[in-house]
């Protein structure tokens, strides 16, 4: 029988932006019985304590966890993956076990070895900025983001209800996919763009080793393209090195029509790159204003 | 004998963002004696006249620069090239003929044909939006943006004090680049950006016509990445025809790094990825604060 989640112990591993801005929502909307952090930092303990971000703050793994009906994992997707292993034993018979990583497959895939009492419920709340860490953690973070969930085939119904609750309770949208395909999808939404903003970045940086006037120049369209460029650089070894077929398909595919347009531009091909540019053009005038 | 800008008559050719954002400063703020606005279409003349943008509109260009102490030429940049050989005959000795376009190399070398008298300075605000037209335009458009000037060699320096009255009028900060160095640059910050985002927008087009889920879980990452690819085609047709070799160039360097990303990812290569990532995520870090 599952408690509703104003009955929960909810602990919240990896106090970074993800973790640290969901236990402060947590808390501060008192949407649950009690808040528990775990940080491996002690300065970041120490910091979400005094925030009053949580209840308990510890950088005891199994302490954090012990009893919680719910425990969250926020933490890079490698991290997620050896946690599960390391905390499967610890858990109660029924706890909820989520994890707020931004690939699906691996982790679920780690959750499957899962003890058969614990029910866990993979999840991505698509609402990630450049800056990282506690110090970057805000109220409110997911308040109308997209919360994907993954369950897992021997995941209950009321465990999936208990874990979209807690998505909305913090604001968020649940929406349920199957791991591999939110994998798919975010290798094109997410992780493509950040790979195409790095390596802007990088010749950008090329051009202004040699004309430094470069940065000066850059405006609107350089600081939006490029920013995430700016992500924590472990967060994203972690994905990209646990979505690589995924991400290297849409390189691929983003390669092709990248040379498409360069092909049509060397040829002074206007109505070609009319309509090639067009395309683009009104496929991302028409998607949703934010 | 240069006038003060106070005492100028100031005709501002293509009333779309630009054009019409940069009358409304000069109107509302009594910058000049007089702002006049030539647009093509009648509708664009009615609106700017009744938006209170400028003291005369009309879309008859020899009527609107008649007399005119500064033109302005505001309209896509091959539109400029023409218009510049159609005006000369008709400007007063003395005039300062200014522009607004995206790329210099090819305005520059028209106003080098402008008659002996007249006063050419290129130029470039480089704080263009993705939404274009006259009713995108606001006042204040130009405050703390870059605007870059690229006189030539016959232009006075009272000419070229002129203009940098101008865009300072207008709360910009003038720069002074010679032609083919600013379309280098920009060609790195402005125009690889735009064609990456169109092309990225193109391949999440692609995954999305088998998953339109893809579109529901875009947030943040994928939203200011491409948002530049719903700017306006013709403007950027005339961009990219314009400063080909330059923007051919930066595909290439860009293309360099996304394929030394996407080795090192195919080779799962963890701490090539980490140098290589880590040196784009210090660069962007880095950058001045927006």
């Amino acid at each position: 029988m599952t408690k509703p989640l104003q009955d929960c112990s909810v602990a919240v591993v990896g106090l970074g932006l993800m973790g640290a801005s969901l236990c402060l929502d947590l808390k501060s909307s008192q949407l649950c019985r009690e808040v528990r952090g775990v940080a491996r930092r002690t300065q970041t303990v120490l910091d979400a304590f005094f925030a009053h971000a949580v209840d308990l703050a510890t950088n005891d793994l199994q302490t954090g966890i012990l009893g919680a009906d719910i425990v969250i994992l926020a933490t890079p997707v490698r991290t997620i993956v050896s946690t599960l292993e390391e905390i499967g034993p610890r858990l109660w018979p029924g706890a909820l076990v989520m994890d707020m990583g931004s690939t699906k497959a691996d982790i679920c895939a780690a959750m499957a070895h899962l003890p058969a009492g614990v029910q866990p419920v993979g999840g991505h709340p698509m609402c990630g900025k450049e800056t990282a860490g506690f110090e970057a953690s805000e109220c409110g973070l997911y308040r109308n983001a997209t919360w994907v969930l993954s369950p897992l085939p021997r995941t209950s119904p009321e465990a999936l209800a208990l874990a979209a609750e807690l998505a909305q309770a913090v604001g968020a949208r649940p929406v349920v996919l199957e791991a591999a395909r939110h994998d798919r999808l975010v290798a094109s939404i997410s992780h493509l763009p950040f790979l195409l903003a790095s390596a802007l970045t990088a010749a950008v940086a090329e051009v202004g080793a040699d004309d430094p006037t470069v940065w000066e120049l850059a405006a609107g369209g350089f600081r939006d393209t490029s920013r995430v460029a700016a992500s924590d650089t472990q967060m994203f070894l972690d994905i990209l090195l646990t979505n690589r077929a995924a991400v290297l398909a849409q390189i691929d595919s983003f390669d092709r029509h990248l040379h498409q347009v360069r092909a049509l531009l060397e040829q002074a091909d206007e109505p070609g790159l009319r309509a090639k540019l067009g395309e683009s053009q009104r496929a991302r005038a028409g998607w949703r204003k934010q």
